[in-house]
């Protein structure tokens, strides 16, 4: 019997401590998109993981390094953890009420870029493994680290790195990068990725600006080709143009309503977090905003750029224009086949002038409900939070879990600190500390039941 | 008879002159649209015209202060002369080859923002006037300055000013702040320009932006809100949608035809200039080309900003979006009038949420091809370009001309240094010094020849 008491001390004991190591983590900026900081912040992971007794390798990819670790335990069992050191860029930064590369504690919750998706993961589960080897000096079970530097970039090279290294992770179930509880602070097992195709469309049609009282009637404009373009991607009903775009999509089954008709309604939460007055479709609450939420595809556009964005006026008339789209994609979707298909569509809708650039992408990928890890994941969170989790058959959000599921064939859980007010990939990101403490107790509970 | 000989002579002798006093105005930035060192140029151009004995006040509007000078003359005519100390915003400040307010003598150029549009026309006017005070001691008819500092943030309170002042400016003819050659060094005479109504049409959909997994399905988006809105204004076809907008056009005239077909074929001189592979509209060049650059009314987006726009992917769902929008306009079309069908426009659509923000605008004005002191102009170019000026009924870009033409009800004539290939409004501004001096000599004979 594993003496929880005692690993449980053993955490609130040392907290600070591990807060302390987490802390200098957010301080190591490692922004991907900006190619900031990522071969120190691999180094500092690298580091973390040899303080533990883990046998550590930095292996390069084409993009940022892969920090791989792996330790034996008592056990012949092998458990597979999923993180990634990278974070999303700051910007805006004059919305951050500290500076995010600064991590500063404050109300029970410690704020900085990173410290929640997906920094305070890696330190809390570490912190895990501490009370473990504290309360036995061995691990119950083996565990290997793959710790990416490219999650919010797409994990573009990951696909590639994993088909080459099929040995090195072989295991037998998966811990994802991230895992919340919900408003009510009830723990959510996410059995589910929807998949992601991420692009930059652009546009060119002069040399330089021109003076818009010159060129206005009779010369191409960059801004408008971009917006005619993206209209015939999606119009104001929100159904996506491309054709083909929703061919083998599954529709959520019986399980899957089951599952999702036990959340609570989250409207009203919605709106008063985000600010947000209506949602789109028509759509109110209930199952069916949870439904369509996660089981449709998605056309986003996450930035517009185009010519003079300063105060007042300026009259030209752009000669370049581009646009961030992400596709969100559910079961069965591939971004290689959507990204096709768009590539068609522009060039039959007349704009072949308007380029893509494939910034990376994941395909959907889900887990059986009625697993074992994923009952085990789901069980093990009773002591804890005081109630078993609450299981989810998909998230809206994307990442690469495809290959963990069907290259390497794990069952794929997720256990995590998050909670709704964590701002992930916007200013003043955050965790509770109570939550970090509690994702540490979860962890060490899953290992060691997962040994037995 | 004026002395033309010794006045060339003085010119020539004090270009340098002139030209370092030109300079010294390009060093003040004087950037509207960013409120930069206005009052600071407004003093600067006072100064310069008390230099040469005018009567000046520096005259407070709600925006930027408008200077007005005065010395009479020999004869009982009154020139009015309109320039503007404004200048566009320098951006972007990368692709300059020297700094913009660092003026800059290379190639018998100088370089600097509002070296041409502006300044250049101030200084050399003054420095046609330094000629003809030191031909004669005085000056051969009274000369009025109005010199306002929001021409490249539309005008807005000129207007009001000039209704307010009509006793101040009152006169017999005006000279625009500008006129040019054309390609093959042809000086051009403008008769009318077009008129302007520039907004900024903004969104904002959430109170902070949200992670695009979580709310791409459900949660609006600013920047589709902002695409779909655009594109009801105009579609690939060029043809704007709004409305009654082409309402109470008129057509080119005869006579207005008869003038543009007497300019050379502009298509490939513009294609190469800007590197823009195809005109739209199916123009390819001509005499159609020519009457569709300037007598039909536009819809240009200057500008689009939304959500990330750095390097690489980020997922999120922008809860603001923006765009500059300007439409030029055609005799009879008025701002206000298009202002309002425009917000209709809108809110029929579907956009009520699509806020107009109103950054100034322009009635179109013309004047007469056969007036005397269009002729006259036309006529003194002679002896400088050796060619009179060509006429060209309407031109595309834009200007408060109309207050000028129908409140203070004079005739306005163009007559500059500019050159196509000047960059107004672009990085790398410039202004030939050989036209610069063919300007004041050509102005020198303007105001000797008008004031008999």
């Amino acid at each position: 019997m594993t003496d929880y008491e005692k690993i449980d001390t053993y955490l609130e004991t040392n907290l600070n401590k591990s807060i302390a190591e987490l802390s200098k983590l957010v301080a190591q900026p490692s922004v991907g998109a900006q190619n900031l900081g990522m071969k120190e912040c691999a180094a500092l992971v690298a580091d973390m993981l040899k303080a533990r007794g883990f046998k550590v390798e930095i292996l390069q990819t084409p993009g940022a390094p892969v920090v791989f670790g792996e330790r034996k335990g008592k056990s012949d069992k092998t458990l597979l953890i999923y993180n990634h050191y990278d974070v999303q860029p700051p910007e805006p930064l004059e919305l951050w009420e500290t500076p995010p590369f600064e991590p500063s504690l404050r109300n029970g919750k410690l704020y900085g870029r990173g410290v929640g998706d997906d920094k305070g993961h890696i330190a809390a589960r570490l912190f895990a493994i501490d009370s473990l080897l504290d309360a036995d000096g061995d691990l119950p079970c083996s565990i290997k680290f793959i710790i990416e530097g490219e999650e919010e970039t797409s994990s573009v090279h990951l696909y590639d790195f994993i088909a080459g290294n099929k040995d090195r992770l072989r295991a037998d179930a998966c811990i994802w990068e991230f895992g919340s509880v919900d408003h009510r602070d009830v723990p959510m097992e996410y059995l589910g990725l929807r998949g992601i195709c991420y692009v930059e469309l652009s546009v060119e049609t002069a040399a330089t600006d021109v003076h818009s009282g010159l060129g206005g009637s009779i010369f191409p404009n960059a801004a408008w080709r971009l917006v005619w373009a993206l209209n015939t991607l999606k119009g104001p009903d929100e159904r996506i143009l491309v054709p083909g775009f929703y061919d083998g999509i599954r529709p959520p089954s019986r399980r899957d309503r089951e599952l999702m008709s036990a959340l609570p309604d989250i409207a009203d939460e919605y709106k008063s977090r985000f600010g947000v007055k209506k949602f789109i479709k028509g759509l109110t609450g209930g199952l069916d905003l949870r439904i369509e939420e996660v089981f449709t595809p998605t056309c986003t556009i996450c930035g517009l750029t185009s010519g003079y964005q300063g105060p007042g006026s300026k009259t030209v008339l752009p000669a370049r224009a581009s646009a961030k789209v992400d596709f969100r994609l559910v079961p069965d979707q591939k971004p290689d086949d959507i990204l096709k298909k768009l590539r068609a569509h522009l060039d039959t809708q007349g704009f072949s002038d308007v380029q893509i650039t494939d910034l990376g992408g994941d395909a959907p990928a889900r887990t059986d409900p009625d697993d074992p890890f994923i009952q085990l994941v789901a069980k093990t969170s009773e002591e804890v939070y005081e109630m078993p989790m609450q299981l989810v058959p998909l998230t809206g959000g994307s990442g690469p879990s495809h290959p963990f599921v069907h290259d390497l064939g794990l069952p794929v859980a997720t256990a995590g600190l998050g909670h709704p007010d964590g701002r992930a990939h916007a200013p003043n990101e955050n965790i509770r500390i109570d939550l970090y403490l509690k994702h540490a107790r979860h962890m060490a509970r899953i290992i060691s039941e997962f040994a037995k």
